[in-house]
This record gives structure tokens, C-alpha cells and sequence, in this order.
């Protein structure tokens, strides 16, 4: 089993070469929480995740020529370029193989760290297999993202961080995928500070630690945000320290997630992928768990899609009532969509969206329906507003889901 | 004139009270600028920007007389909010007043830190007239947001803490509004390291410092994403110092305050507001002066409007051919558009939006134009799904700017 010795050989071999990312207190989240929090920014690092530091200990292992062979890795996301980035700047060809699905700009990364990219499969299992037949045919040492003692050691790097700035942490929040950041950091907490307890997150939708631990048989699958850490089969390397170290797993509901990741938009000004902010969403699903600790949080990383991202941020606008849809069934003649756009204009609101409705038998022969979406302030002057039109006999329904009737 | 020792003094007396930020190297910064590039990230204050350092450094001037009677502000963004959470923590009562127009969660923050907000007047013109009222009728303490000694030296205590971290800078940029910031840390810096540059970036359409220091009389005015840096007049305090320490001023255009919020976005994982950005927009737009030597920039804040930074996410994604919109002219007939849809899916894009044009005479009188807003993994994928299109005898045109049409 790993030593906390082999963590401590791990932060020789990163030292200055991974970034010792800063730990700052969260005001907001410690007020929202009732704990005392602190975040470990981890998508600071250069390919903004973690995931260098267990990529760039095993690759640091390699002999003389295992490191002519060169390496392989399979991964869609943040192990690609953290492989990418320190087999190149160490000298050793790398080959990463990512499904045919991946989007552009992670491909574009991974091959601007000087990574042979090759794109094959519809999913990750036949990227999987298809790296594998890679392997074996050109004889390449594989860089497994989880399952390997180097790679666990690199990562428990960051609980040695975290305790060096702030030694007295209660519990420390680390998000489950694989297992190896929890792993390790687990494992190096403990070592550091005895009294610590370590509680891991998974998603709901991808709960493999926690039926490993329990003996459970919860369902894995489907479309989560945090695909990061998306992931079935628990490492063989991971899953005993994780079942002598860690106290417990939180799992997270996909709303939760999006919660935290907003979270760290709005509140921290920091991108944080779903994955990377798996711990905050943990905080915010049991805060009487963390109650009147100091709490250590990992943020793990922060490649988010900005399409993903975009649609989080107009969702919470929305949830706030600063983009509200109204419709109002009114006569078909000239002029009215002017009062009506007048009317909204004079009370600050700006209209994003027009649209008519003359279809349909629910409309009046000599009517239309008039769908507007609005920029409000807020629910109040949403509200407002929708009185103003009552007031001149216009009255509208919302045809969006306002702040009260959502869970 | 402003010492470096009150500079020092300020540095006293903000410890353990504002966050030490931290300043770290921003690798995709240098590659693409030439620069050795460190940023020091005033965004992760707790009331995301440098502004709580004046504050601070001005309330805490005051006698117990002062502080009884209470201060008062004019401010819609920063300023406010740091006023109102240091002046709470001090036991100062603090009256903020702000235009009705300033968005509700702005709103909301100031009053969260126990500040009395007067929300009065369309402009911050009369806003400010209606603070002067409430100052003269209640004895208050005006808190400027620059033109103060005590403000000055507070924000210069940013230099210092960067000039510790990384003692052989060459250069630093700074943002200049009323030119608080840059006057207290030019004079910090000067002071630390007699060698170091210092450079000022203004908002193209304010050069109100520019003027001052060229004799120039550009314009003043429009809407600027920088609205932090929106500012006509320039300080008394501030001038003088500028006009010694500072070595030139950039003016930035609205376009490259955009890259600069994306590029935040993108690749430091940060949110910047559009002032906060104009340090990296200054290295964006004459990398030339700043090749080869090391930088320092100051990302100043992150208070950005939701809207406006999920609209610039999206507009990058349309500039990266990621969002795409088309138009083909089609017979009006039953399954054409399944057709079309089931080929666009079965190339791996996704569909956001359909309009049917049936009207006006360009369309032939049984066909029907069709728009259709795609999400496609990059340009080239873009292109095949259009020559796909045409294969099928279905040939369509871009009505979105594509990547290469955008300067």
C-alpha cells in the first residue's frame, strides 16, 4: 500500500514545477455554510486542474527507456493535457487518444503541449480499446489517470499544501471520480493531522465509491455536469486507503452541482468546472455536516465548456427574475406593440424578444398572442411591470417559471 | 504631495483586515505576449476588488467624533461595497447613494454589509448631488473614491505586496479611472525599485488622464464595457503623482476589453469586470512594449454583470465558428425539414434554433426560407455540414459573421 513517504519523495519531484496554487478563506461560502471554508484553488495550474501533479510523478518514475518508448493516455479532459504538457517539457513523446466527439479547443490544447492526438471512437470505451491496441503494438508505458501509487502520490501533494498554510484544518472536501485525489490526500492528511476527517463527493449520477463502500448497488449513468468525475469503476489502488481513510462520501444532486459552480462564478469569481466544484456543491447539500469547522475545500479544476457556462449564468438570471417571459392575448391592430414596448421602455425594462402568435384556435380571430422576453431588475420590478399592462387593460401571464416556483 | 511613508503606514493598517491576494505567473499570458507575465488578483477580495484597501485605510483615519457622525459615498459599483463592509466592521455608520438604475444585487451586496443605501436620481450626476444634500444636512464624512491622500495610499499598498512577491519586476500596469490606484502604486513602486515602468491603461473612450497629461482634448463619454474605469474627471491628488511616476498611458479599444474579459475567461479560469481587464487589454494591444520584460498586472476586480459576461462568452463562440447560423431557400413540403435535421444530427451538431420565412417576395411562392442556428464543434466542421448540405442539392449561406469576417 502507499506510504505517506512516497507523497513526500512526490512534492520533491513537483517542486517548482507544478504550481503551488494559493488557499484563501471564502467569506461567503464560510456565511452561507456556518463553517469556516477554505478553498484550494487547483484550476489555477497551468492546464487548470490537479491533475499535473500525479501526471508529472509518474512521469518523473519512468527509466531511461521507458521514456524513449514514450508514454499513452486515454482522456477526453484534464488528464490529456496535464500528460501533454510535462511529458513535453521532460522530453518524452506522448500520444493521447480522445473519442472523435471531443471538442476542438481540448484537442487544440492537448496538441499545443506537443501531444501526438489521435481521434478514434464514438465513446471512451473504443477510444479506450483503440489506445490499448496503440500500447501494445508500440510497446508505450500507460499513464493511467487513477489507478497507478505514482499518480495517487503526485496528488495528495495538495492536502500537504493545504495544511502548511492553514494547520489547523477540521475536515477536508475532495470530489471522487477514480478516487486517486481523494486517495492520496486522504492518506497524506491523516499522516499530517490524525484528527482530520476526510469526506469525499461524488455525483449522484455516478455513485462507484460509495456503493464500493457501502456494498450498494445504485444505478451509474446518464448526462451529468460534472463529467470529470463521471466515472464507473473505482481504482484497485484507490479504493483501500479511500476505505481506511475517508469518513464518508456526499453524493450531489445535478442541481447542486450547478448551484456551485454558479457559486464560484457569482460569489468567488472563479471559474469552476462541475467536477472542480463538486466540494462546494457538498457543503452546500449538508452544511450541518460541516457546522463550526474550518473546512478545506479542493477545487479541482475549471475546464468548463462556455456553452455549458453561458446557459448556467442565463439559468440563474432567470431563477432571479432579471429574464422573465410574459405573454398577453391582445387585438391585431396598429400601434399597440409601440404602447406596449413604450410602456416597458419608460419602466427600465429592455426587451430582448418579441414574438406573435396568430395561430391556433386559442387566439381570437381578430387577435394574436404577443410573447415578450424581458431584462428586469428584479422580481419586484418584473412584477411591476406586469401591473403597469394590467393598469392599461393589458394583463399578461408569466410564460416563464418565476423565482417562487422553483425548487 | 502623498509619501511613500503613509504608503507604508496604510500597509499597518489593512493587515489582517483586506486579503493578502495572491499574484501568480500567467503562462498562456507570456506565450502569447512575449512578456514574463504575473497577475495579482484583486478579484478575489472579498468584495471582489483593490477598492477595499482605501477605504479601509481612509475610515480608519478618522477620530471618534468623525466616526460617530457616520460616512457617506456616491458610488454604483466597487467603491460602495468596500465602503460599506470596512465602516461596518469599524462600527461607522455608512450611507451609500446610488442611482435607482443600479441593478438590484449591487443593491442588495451594499445593504448584506449594513449600509444604509438612498437610491435616488437617474444619472450618478444627480446621485452625487443628492449624496452632497445628505452630507451637508448630516454632518457625514465624505469617503471619496480617489481624489484623497488616504485613499491614494491605500491602494498603493497593491505594489507593495507584488514587489515582495516578485522582487525584479520590470513593469507594471495598472488601470486608471480617477487614478487612485495607479497614483499609489507608481508611487510605492518607484519607491521599492527605482527602475520599474509604470504603465497606465485608460478606456479609449475616457481618456480623461490622457488629456491631462497630453494637453489633449479626445472625447469623454459612451458606454464602455469598463465602466470601473468610466471616468471624466481626473483627481487633484492623482494628477500631480501620475504626471511624475508614471511612463505613458494606453488607451485600450472596446473590442480589446473583451479579448481581455475572455481571455480571463478562457485561460486564467478568473472573472474580470471589463476595468479589472484593462491591464491584460493594455498587453493585448502593444505587446511589443512590454516583450521581454516582467510584467505585473493588476486584474482590479471582477464585478461583472452576468448578462454581459454570458453575452461575451457567446459572441466568443460565434467568433470561433461554434455557434453558426445558416439560411437555405427550400419547397414548402411535408419532411424536407426532417431530412435536413436528421443529416445536420447524424454529423454530430446540434440544433438551437429554426425559423421558417415564408413571407416577402424574395421567397419563391411555394417555398419558405429556413434559419438555422447550429452548435458545430469548430470551422471546419462548420464547412463540412454546409458542403454536406449542398451535396443533398440543399445549398445554404452563412447569415452569421463567420471567423473569418471578424477583425
Amino acid at each position: 500500500m502507499l506510504s505517506f513517504a512516497a507523497i513526500e519523495t512526490a512534492r520533491e519531484t513537483i517542486r517548482g514545477r507544478v504550481m503551488r496554487t494559493p488557499m484563501l478563506p471564502a467569506p461567503a461560502l464560510s456565511a452561507m455554510s456556518g463553517a469556516e471554508v477554505f478553498i484550494k484553488y487547483e484550476n489555477l495550474q497551468v492546464t487548470n486542474s490537479f491533475k499535473e501533479r500525479g501526471a508529472l510523478v509518474k512521469l518523473a518514475s519512468l527509466g531511461e527507456k521507458e521514456r524513449q518508448r514514450g508514454v499513452i493516455a486515454m482522456s477526453a479532459g484534464n488528464h490529456a493535457q496535464a500528460v501533454a504538457l510535462h511529458a513535453s517539457r521532460l522530453g518524452i513523446p506522448a500520444t493521447i487518444v480522445m473519442p472523435v466527439t471531443t471538442p476542438f479547443v481540448k484537442v487544440a490544447a492537448t496538441r499545443s503541449h506537443g501531444a501526438r492526438v489521435v481521434l478514434d471512437g464514438e465513446t471512451l470505451a473504443e477510444a479506450q480499446a483503440r489506445a490499448e491496441a496503440i500500447q501494445a503494438a508500440e510497446g508505450l508505458v500507460w499513464v493511467h489517470p487513477y489507478d497507478d501509487p505514482h499518480v495517487v502520490a503526485g496528488q495528495g501533494t495538495v492536502a500537504c499544501e493545504m495544511l502548511e498554510d492553514q494547520p489547523d484544518l477540521d475536515m477536508l472536501i475532495v470530489p471522487i471520480g477514480g478516487g486517486g485525489l481523494i486517495a492520496g490526500n486522504a492518506l497524506a492528511a491523516k499522516a499530517i493531522r490524525p484528527s482530520i476527517e476526510c469526506v469525499g463527493v461524488e455525483a449522484e449520477l455516478y455513485p462507484s465509491m460509495w456503493n464500493a463502500i457501502h456494498g450498494g448497488d445504485r444505478p451509474c449513468g446518464g448526462p451529468t455536469l460534472a463529467e470529470g468525475i463521471a466515472v464507473k469503476f473505482t481504482g484497485k489502488t484507490t479504493l483501500p486507503i479511500v476505505r481506511e481513510h475517508v469518513s464518508g462520501i456526499v453524493l450531489v444532486s445535478e442541481s447542486q452541482l450547478e448551484r456551485a459552480v454558479n457559486f464560484c462564478l457569482t460569489q468567488q469569481k472563479l471559474i469552476a468546472e462541475g467536477a472542480g466544484a463538486a466540494g462546494i456543491a457538498a457543503l452546500l447539500a449538508e452544511p450541518g455536516r460541516f457546522r463550526g469547522k474550518r473546512v478545506g475545500i479542493i477545487l479541482t479544476g475549471g475546464n468548463i465548456d462556455p456553452r455549458i457556462l453561458a446557459s448556467i449564468m442565463v439559468r440563474e438570471l432567470e431563477r432571479e427574475d432579471r429574464i422573465v417571459a410574459i405573454r398577453m392575448t391582445i387585438p391585431d391592430r396598429p400601434g399597440l406593440l409601440g404602447s406596449i414596448a413604450t410602456l416597458i421602455g419608460r419602466m427600465g425594462a429592455n426587451i430582448l424578444e418579441v414574438e406573435h402568435r396568430r395561430h391556433f384556435l386559442d387566439t381570437p380571430a381578430k387577435g394574436t398572442k404577443l410573447d415578450i422576453t424581458l431584462e428586469t431588475r428584479d422580481s419586484n420590478h418584473a412584477h411591476e411591470i406586469m401591473e403597469a399592462l394590467a393598469a392599461e387593460g393589458l394583463p399578461a401571464t408569466r410564460i416563464s417559471a418565476g423565482s417562487d416556483d422553483i425548487s
